[in-house]
């Protein structure tokens, strides 16, 4: 039993690797928002395979194609009508002989996925678990944040650590945009430059080893009001956290200090508050933005786990479904030895959809 | 806009420090389930205050009491008849004196609540905002793990860490429960003695500084079936996640390999598969129980960090929302130096909630 | 499985006749909301029983208890604080011996819930199935009237029908108020007096036959704003059935011209629109106030059809649960011989619930 | 802010007359659930416009292209796979000439679109609020009717009346299906063919003056279990109604005896029950199937008012958005003048995806 993502907006992602299409519809938005295409195409381009050297050759246009819910203007912008968002991305490129069928890939859904549903499901080249899908969370999201940043509020993510080397982190009480500028600049998505030569080498040598690395990515949303959210059962972390999972290789996610908190003392981890008479300011911000589940007007601010890529070339052990043994498994398509990069636009867009979903509460 | 947690169960907690009562509703769990409620209050004591040397000396009895939605049988147990379940805890050592009005507490929700609510919220004693609400989570939680363990499903959880000092991980693939009796014979929620007698000096340390520690939680749920959990929005994850979320000290979760797959490599971090020819197993279980959102048969692991009781002893600087102005604050009351222990029921009756609410999908 | 009330508020109603106390919550209103407990007890008096010569001699207070979420401003009114509200109504008169167990009483829920929850379910005095909830539907939508008051929405509905004997229809058109203010100086609510004085005729006949009547009664919303409800899924008749068939005894609903369209042309029931050069009108409102699942500017207009006590004292047929075999049953209890009168507010407070739900919507 | 359809199943619907698709996802059936699509094409055909003499000859394919959760099987038949369904119907004949811009149709949608979305509302052709999107509420209950077959459970729907012409009722307590069987094979969705003549006369009448004419579906589901549904807000009158206001033309819903209790005694209304020693029944089934919101294993019983279709020949008055000031309007193109034979299998669609929703439930 799927459910769409929101509880004002709602985002609804269907299809598989092998089918026609893939496609998404996004309800909820208010009719009049203006959507350039082009900015969004760039966006998911940031995503899209098969742009450099560290990603996965398989090359696919991953363009949506909006068929109801949003009509073009005079000015070349597509404006929502208020009516639900229906965008397809068809499949040209699905190569079936590159995936089995028998042996589910190890660190994949395949077992899990015939499990559940069994022999009727679908699994060839992913199927419906395909991280393909991710590209209509992009399509969302992108939306989203055109929408989001007629409010003044901007999302930025960069991976903040692939295969043990670590990025500078992003401003914890920046609601300003200049990191988030310098990052748009980058082709590797990280502040400082030098890191992001030492990732490439990581991730080059992981492809030489038929190996894959994981990563961090850190994100950060400025601009928010205070008091999106809400106690327990609505937190903004309930809210984000729910888009996130939806992105398949996330082992988890935490707020302003995190994992480190088990190391911390209360002294050193409680955000100071201060005013200058007419706002009210953390000095650290180490709660990432949130308290008792709501915002207080800092930035909102979570790091997100990446595992390794687990279509890797080395051989694996698996099991065979028909004939309930044991067998090995060698993987012979291309794969990205690293998805953080490709997935720093997805973990955006899974923000977008959060905040958007939060901002309708108000 | 709060809602109640859950898509097939649905739990409401209600009420704050300076009410009369806290409450909680549960409602859509079948009819004839049995409760022993003193299994369950020994259960609610694991959260309870109070107890020992390393907990706040307030105590109050938590006990629910139960206005509806169960009947008491002739064995002496109480039976749901399939309406709502109303649990009604009293409020009956509250001491609105503990705590400030006007100033804001690093670390609480009271900014933000502030902010969201204006004026017209109450603050006293953390109001609505009090972890005191938990104890509900406990009450509605410990019903479900009695119903899980009548299908052979078990969850336990252990203070990994507290303030650095490492506890010995749960057996990632033991689908038996040999570690919980083990648990469930100690004061201190560690597997291994040492690290919890390690522990508790951590905390004696922390309170003698007028300070607090954090630490981390690691919950394994034993016994559930495949094929809990769905793609994307409906992940096994997210459902575990929004429950968890619910705790107010939460700072981060995790799943399997967690955070740990930022420095492993796809060959690491894979889960092997093997089979007996019956049934089918992982290696490591490093996914955590999970892949693709669902369950593939193997425990659930998860961890969670708690960060540092925010209340603490030593003077912190804040504001003044009367004045608007900078200003200190030394919070009188008696407070744990270390929620850690005491949220791992809390954990327990977290995931115990998610686990019932998906397998009423299947 | 049940489920709250509404998308934006919940309002959530647990216990039954041999509990101790039944009780609701009602969230998601905003902090701030001022609620007169005395209007609220004159509008919860209005579906009280004992009260009169043709309602139920049962005599119970009626009279909430708010245990959260509300907090007492100087002015002595209660004041929402963001935090759901609990109330709480004690069952103070109970008399099990009025209801038979183990012969289901026809025209009730006793069977369907019998084959249902099985022998685990409470079935005295109607159990969670009694009428007597509806008090708690009259408690959260008698904040929500308080609260629509204060926007220009009144809702206001009267018997237009009982046992045959029509009242005069309230004004289709009209968004002010004059008629209400005539309905609420009544001891009897129809428009028409001599209409009410023959339905009183017919009430007490029947009465005095051991029979009852059922009726319709008509419900107005004025001032409501147009562009409430969605089209299909989310349509403003779809969220004022979901509350209404929350009444026990309601068989249908229709609004506007409702069943009499099977006998109209389309240029009877269309409404022409016209304008005064800076709003927009019908001609007649005979779509009550909706089209295509959205309000337009002019009153909802809808009508419900409520079917005639089911407890009556005559002899009926039934089964016995126990022995499996035909038997007769005769309802010893006191029973209002019609519940048309009692149930008008209750059919208020379900308009003003969805109402201000989807409110919360724009 | 559109929803989907459902608790368990959710059926989402997107596009409009203007745009190149409409198309709909419906998600939440189990795996391995058969569809014949000729049964399908049959069943969506009753709906098709253009099929006849009393319809409108605009003619449409009305075929849907299913783009992802379902594969071909080796029996040609369709399986569910367990992701959700996509299904498209492609626009091939739209002529938005048919249509006025600046002057809202009265009856239609347009004039509370305009006022809830403004200007960036597409409002051609009925938009998306054009009565082609129930081709799709069509498909996904064609879907349900076949699993709900395999079931034992059978919807059948027909034309109780039609401008004042009434058909003999459906049998109130047969769980078979001799009558649907008998209306399967009618080209006129009566029982009786005399009353099917005199209704085409009718429709012809009303075609002649340029007018249209309303009428009544009743519709019967019979074989489903007892205990579908609940008290208060999750009831089958609830679940169905909410399925049921997704039809354009609908203005009210009854079960059972519906407003006839207006002018019935409880001794004539209430439903007797009796017992063969094995199961229980009631003699007239005058509660349409349901008690307390919960079926009783008495087939489901509802009457459904359907207006006459709005879009009529002759000249109606109305205003200009653009000029603000009042006009006339006379529609040009070709329409129903009744919709009451093409709505009764929309109607049994709406009982099918309810049913299948609350069996989900169980």
């Amino acid at each position: 039993m799927p459910h769409p993502y929101g509880n004002n907006i709602k985002l609804d992602i269907r299809g598989g690797s092998h089918d026609p299409e893939i496609s998404m519809t996004l309800s909820g938005l208010p009719a009049g928002i203006a959507v350039d295409t082009d900015v969004l195409q760039t966006f998911m381009a940031r995503r899209a395979p098969g742009q450099n050297a560290w990603s996965t050759p398989r090359k696919e246009a991953d363009q949506p194609h909006f068929k109801s819910g949003m009509i073009k203007g005079e000015d070349g912008l597509l404006y929502t009508d208020g009516s639900p968002i229906e965008a397809v991305i068809y499949n040209t490129n699905t190569r079936s002989q590159d995936y089995a069928f028998d042996v589910p890939r190890p660190g994949h859904a395949d077992l899990a996925a015939r499990l559940k549903y069994g022999e009727a499901v679908d699994l060839r080249g992913g199927g419906h678990f395909s991280g393909r899908l991710t590209a209509l969370m992009c399509t969302a999201g992108g939306i989203c944040l055109q929408h989001l940043a007629t409010k003044g509020i901007r999302i930025g993510a960069h991976a903040l650590c692939i295969g043990g080397v670590y990025d500078a982190p992003l401003h914890p009480t920046d609601n300003g945009f200049t990191d988030f500028d310098h990052l748009a600049q980058r082709d590797f998505p990280t502040l400082d430059y030098s890191s992001g030569e030492r990732m490439k080498a990581v991730i080059a040598e992981a492809r030489a080893d038929g190996d894959s690395v994981g990563g961090l990515i850190e994100c950060r949303v400025s601009g928010a009001p205070a008091g999106l959210g809400e106690h327990m059962f609505r937190s903004v972390e309930s809210a984000i956290s729910e888009a996130v999972w939806g992105i398949p290789a996330v082992k988890g996610i935490s707020f302003g200090a995190g994992f480190d908190v088990a190391n911390m003392r209360g002294s050193e981890n409680n955000d100071h508050f201060y005013t200058n008479g007419s706002s009210i300011y953390t000095a650290n911000n180490r709660a990432g933005g949130i308290l008792g589940g709501m915002t207080y007007g800092e930035p909102i601010l979570f790091t997100v786990a990446i595992k390794p890529t687990p279509s890797i070339a080395k051989e694996q052990k698996s099991i065979s479904f028909s004939r309930m043994e044991n067998t090995t498994l060698k993987i012979e398509g291309r794969h990205d030895p690293c998805i953080v990069p490709r997935a720093v636009p997805v973990v955006e867009a899974a923000a977008a959809l959060a905040v958007t979903d939060l901002l309708l509460d108000l």
